[in-house]
């Protein structure tokens, strides 16, 4: 009998401790499958970031072993990083139609759709990638065409749900496959890896279908245009908006850049089903009684220049609202966008307009795609996994999911609570978590693409808190004598009536350290920066109590 | 009869179309009277800025009219701005014995208190000041001793609710004074002036004695230490905390400057019943069994240096948190503190510690100490008002508070919402509003206060999302030769792999533009500065798509 060091090996690169960027990874022996390319949206801290997404270090050490990438569903959590991966790897993707439609938007955006090597599967399909056999399951989400994936390995079964809820009366008919999920686990899993975004959220989450009479409703009494903001990928949602919109003999006009693609995308693939008579275009819709009208648009979230938020200013060329009309928030806003979608009502409440906002518990307008307790633990019954780990989520969610997968009787030491990197090794069926792999945020900006680095973010956050003093001075070679200078020019330092006076200040100091340093014979540069830091620095914290960034700089001719 | 321009006149100078910043004036000819004086804290965008307080103008105009400035209750919103207001004003401040407890600790940090007039009332209290008279009733809140004002004026009555929820059964058994509420009512009020802050939840606030069994619940469930994190200013709660120790034979520590500045307040006024057995200091809660321990902290809003955070961290001194631990979030996230709050929730969670958080509606930990709908609508009720201004509320709230009077039976005309700085006038008992004086926000930011301008904020913006590149060049006064330089020097400029190229080809591409120039005799500094600036800036925006802030700095010698 050999002694390997490990056989089968699953972690995650990233998902684990955040929500986004989702990329998670199989590997036995020689072969390795990647399961997503999340992108995930900065905060507030990382000033100017416009992406993050996965260290993908290791794939690249190991890119002659990748076998393949899988794609769960469509969602940028899941493909927002595909684009910049892409660059750097070439590796085969494997996802379903929908899905596979906005991929390619996406790599068309990046002129990278001819070099991809895509491939279309479905709940059908079966795979061979190197040593594993690969299988899907359908699962039902906010979006078309989700899968879960089963992987055959040697050590045994291994299960990843994709994002998924238990949705038994879906708006589109896609219902999740309870049999073959039974099935797979009747065959025995010994890893699942499953979703816990609800994991906090007690009960079973609704069904999609509960919006259909709510919007139903909203047409009727709507006096004058009903204008739906919406995630343009919840095809559903879209697909009850058309509904709506056609009891009620309404034209229908799509507002914003990503309604407009994802719908064309949705209806060239066949899930989505709109007339042919019903679709106008938004220069006429000022031209119908508002009453015939419906608008669907992006903005939901509160994004500033979002159609929304343009709508909501009067600032939408084409279309303006007025008393009677009335906008839906079907979607319910998304931690840290509170604050944005807030001004946004505002705003349409300023116009006179009626508004239907707040969570979809209390208006009925939007449910959401991820599964609650109970469809967590229906998905935990049927697969009776011997070994656990929970992904997709903050540390709490991941913990109450831990917490869910006890309840329904898997061991407390088989759960595995990872973080990025952490690597499960299953070693003649037996589970442990020793060893990890790099893993880490990288941070697209602009063009450029790397680990910024915490110097930068850490400078910038100085530069917006507290503004800068540039301080120019410049030194005679020969007799190092002022030639010219000390000037101090400052840039969102914040001022008040005795600015001038302080700069003078700020000044005369520098001439005297200079003068000092001069003195003692010190001509190092840098020692005399930082002399000049030091008793600038110290001087303004007396004065302002501010600790503006100080960037000295010494000429020498 | 005369004809007079103005008599009665009722303006706000913050507090509407925002939470915080609360300002009100009741102003009757010669003689003005100010209700509140609060801060706001500034959001994300208003970068470095620590504060945020009512623009004064008109009140500095009109100094010599001011007869008193009247404090409802002592929270932040409504007292934040006294002693950066006292620094420019000399107004006696009427307030109750509590709300005055609170607002001493405030002058006395910034070394006001000696000279500043403070007048202690309660409800039973009535003041002439100028033309008006006026009186005050209980209304209860979540901090005690909090008032409602009536001022009765020669045009009519006038009521400003202060803050307030119909809370029948109250922790500490200040109840609303219904009674006297009523009898206002009957005399006949020509203006209401009434908070919104709840104006879009429906159904009537839930009493504070809801969380006593809950707290008491919590305290015999924890097996080891219980750590309560609430608003210091929240007496009532402090008290059920206090209570919920007793019962469970408890020693209670109060961790958080404010938490045991205010608890002392609160002891030495007789607004909190603490026995002599229980406080024990920070160091001794380690030398005792955990389950004889109860903890009351800071730092339920996520404040990143707060008690919370630095236990959730291991951060504080002399106390530690251990599994059976138990961490109690007895107040609901205000909007835009949600991520921070889930960062200590994860962090408390890794230190295997049990935490209970979430709405209050579900923890039952938290209730809100503002009336919902039908709170409102009992105030509406009772006053009866013929005008009605809502007040105190972001412009959604203001809406649906008028709705809400609307129903009632206040006619739509009178309703009026107003922005801060419009003015209702009321002459011969018709109120219009037609004028609007000077408002706005002044920013504190350190020592430094005034109106720092867009031009600082925004300078801040591109540094922080851009960085900056300062460009230096020396110039030879006598022959216009370039002495030194061009050099530049970033920061917080994102970096990639090409960024020395690209700083090269920066320093030619100035060379080459302040060359020209030259050529072509142009000398002023400000045409050359433009020049570097466009040339630089397209140039860096082509290849790297961002746009720092470029700082060209010409020296001539």
């Amino acid at each position: 009998m050999s002694t390997k060091e490990t056989a089968l090996s699953i972690f995650a690169l990233g998902g684990i401790n955040e929500i986004g960027k989702n990329m998670y990874v199989v590997q036995y022996e020689e072969d390795i499958i990647v399961i997503d390319c999340g992108g995930k949206f900065p905060d507030e801290t990382l000033l100017g970031i416009d992406l993050i997404i996965p260290d993908i270090t290791y794939l690249e050490e190991n890119r002659d072993k990748i076998r393949g990438m899988i794609i769960t569903h469509g969602h940028e959590d899941h493909t927002g990083g595909i684009p910049y991966i892409m660059k750097k790897l070439d590796i085969p993707i494997y996802a379903t139609h929908f899905t596979l439609g906005l991929i390619e938007l996406k790599l068309e955006d990046h002129k990278l759709l001819r070099d991809t090597k895509l491939t279309t599967i479905d709940s059908e399909t079966t795979l061979q990638l190197g040593s594993m056999e690969v299988s899907f399951f359908k699962v039902s989400h906010s979006i078309p065409d989700c899968l879960g994936i089963v992987f055959k390995t040697p050590e045994g079964t291994v299960v990843h749900t994709g994002d998924f809820k238990f949705d038994l009366t879906p708006a589109n008919n896609e219902r999740p496959d309870l049999h073959r999920m039974a099935e797979i686990g009747k065959e025995g899993v010994l890893v699942l890896i499953s979703e816990s975004t609800n994991a906090e959220r007690k009960g079973l989450s609704p069904s999609e279908k509960m919006v259909s009479s709510h919007m139903e409703e909203a047409f009727l009494r709507a006096q004058g245009k009903v204008v739906v903001s919406t995630f343009a990928s919840n095809v559903s949602r879209v697909q009850q908006v058309v509904d709506a919109a056609k009891k009620t003999n309404r034209r229908l006009a799509l507002l914003g850049r990503s309604m407009v693609n994802v719908v064309q995308v949705a209806m060239e693939r066949g899930y989505l089903d709109i007339p042919d008579w019903m679709l106008i275009e938004a220069r006429e819709v000022e031209q119908m009684p508002p009453e015939k009208v419906a608008i669907l648009c992006t903005g939901s979230q509160g994004e500033p220049n979002a159609a929304l938020a343009r709508l909501s200013t009067g600032n939408f060329r084409d279309v303006s609202l007025y008393p009677d009309d009335m906008v839906v928030f079907a979607a319910s806003p998304i931690p840290g966008n509170e604050r944005d979608v807030s001004k946004i009502i505002d705003n349409l409440y300023k116009l006179g307009v009626d508004v239907i906002y707040g969570s979809g518990s209390s208006t009925g307008m939007h449910v959401s795609g991820h599964g609650y307790q109970e469809d967590l633990k229906f998905m935990l019954t049927l697969m009776k996994p011997t070994y656990f780990i929970p992904i997709h989520g903050e540390y709490r969610m991941l913990h109450h999911h831990g917490l869910l997968a006890q309840s329904i009787g898997v061991e407390r030491e088989n759960i595995f609570i990872i973080k990025n990197g952490d690597v499960v090794d299953v070693v003649n069926s037996i589970a442990r978590q020793t060893r990890s792999i790099p893993s880490g945020d990288i941070f697209v900006d602009g063009m450029g693409q790397g680990d910024m680095g915490s110097v930068m973010l850490r400078d910038r956050k100085v530069l917006s808190e507290e503004g800068m003093l540039v301080i120019v001075i410049t030194l005679s070679k020969y007799d190092r004598r002022i030639l010219s200078g000390p000037d101090t020019i400052t840039r969102g330092f914040s001022f008040d009536q005795n600015a001038d006076q302080l700069m003078r200040q700020v000044n005369k100091l520098v001439t005297k350290t200079v003068t000092e340093l001069q003195e003692e014979n010190v001509r190092k540069w840098n020692v005399m920066k930082q002399s000049i830091k030091k008793s600038v620095g110290q001087h303004i914290f007396s004065q302002t109590r501010r600790k503006p960034m100080i960037l000295p700089i010494i000429i020498e001719i």
